[in-house]
């Protein structure tokens, strides 16, 4: 499988979740195995050398190639989800969205300050969701964080609200 | 690490989400590689000989271990989401949960006639939400269905609420 070819089985959907919004629909890679498999292997490709003990996950798409690859080197899968689905303690960030205000969490006991951490959501658009992970990563406390997305929409420059100190890779960028 | 390990390092949460419940947090095996990995050789060792052509997570915590025993099978991940999340042409299902009613969606393309599917989810209560993904799934039309949970919390008898056709596998009862 080459970048091109995932790049086209990727799923364009008009007009969500509103009118005018071109949606990247990820199922249709992620129904293809060959797909999951390139996922896999370019992360491997690409931080193979990082010593990550823990890959994050952001709700709940990002939860699907996270899982994956911590499993594939070892590390732990750490979730950050929605307000109030987390049972034990958290730490909260929240951030602004088109209409209103989201809250994201994360376990206090997590993460320690010898963690090595890849933050990975599915896609980058407007960065808010992720600007937000980073503060919360942050807040806890980690030696090192990367972060990294399978798709990035450049015209709407979501990588300019992310921290400059951050190295940021996307594997497919339209 | 042993079934006794994975069930030691699996938290008790008293009082959530409310009041009198003991919720068992799977945050702190996920964390754990061994557990992760625990997880899914469980998995291959149980099922190695079906042919699942497909495995199918339930949001959220179902994606976890059901993208990455996909990734190991060779199989296609598809996601049953909450409502209004998939984009493109859905099958819904509504449950009664105790304050209210929840839908869950799952991509109409998303199976065929002739998938063997895995249903996954991280936990087994009283049962509402996979008797829901059960419909979906028979709705669209599938070869054969099986279901697997991590953990079954077998006083609140979800079991006897799935279809009496379908084998139902759990890991780890209490």
């Amino acid at each position: 499988m080459t970048q091109e070819q995932v790049k086209n089985i990727i799923r364009d959907v008009p007009d969500f979740p509103k009118k005018g919004i071109l949606f990247k629909d990820l199922t249709t890679a992620f129904i293809n195995p060959d797909c999951i498999e390139w996922f896999k292997q370019q992360l491997i490709s690409i931080y193979k050398d990082k010593g990550f003990t823990k890959v994050i996950g952001i709700e709940s798409r990002g939860f699907i190639i996270a899982s994956i690859f911590a499993n594939e080197i070892g590390a732990g899968f750490v979730p950050i989800r929605k307000k109030g689905k987390l049972p034990a303690e958290v730490e909260k960030e929240s951030y602004t969205k088109e209409y209103g205000v989201d809250t994201i969490e994360i376990h206090r006991d997590a993460l320690s300050a010898d963690d090595v951490v890849l933050l990975h959501d599915d896609l980058l658009a407007t960065g808010g969701s992720m600007a937000a992970a980073i503060k919360l990563v942050k807040k806890l406390g980690v030696k090192k964080i990367y972060v990294n997305f399978l798709v990035e929409l450049d015209d709407l420059k979501g990588r300019e609200v992310l921290d400059d100190d951050i190295e940021v890779i996307s594997l497919i960028h339209y």
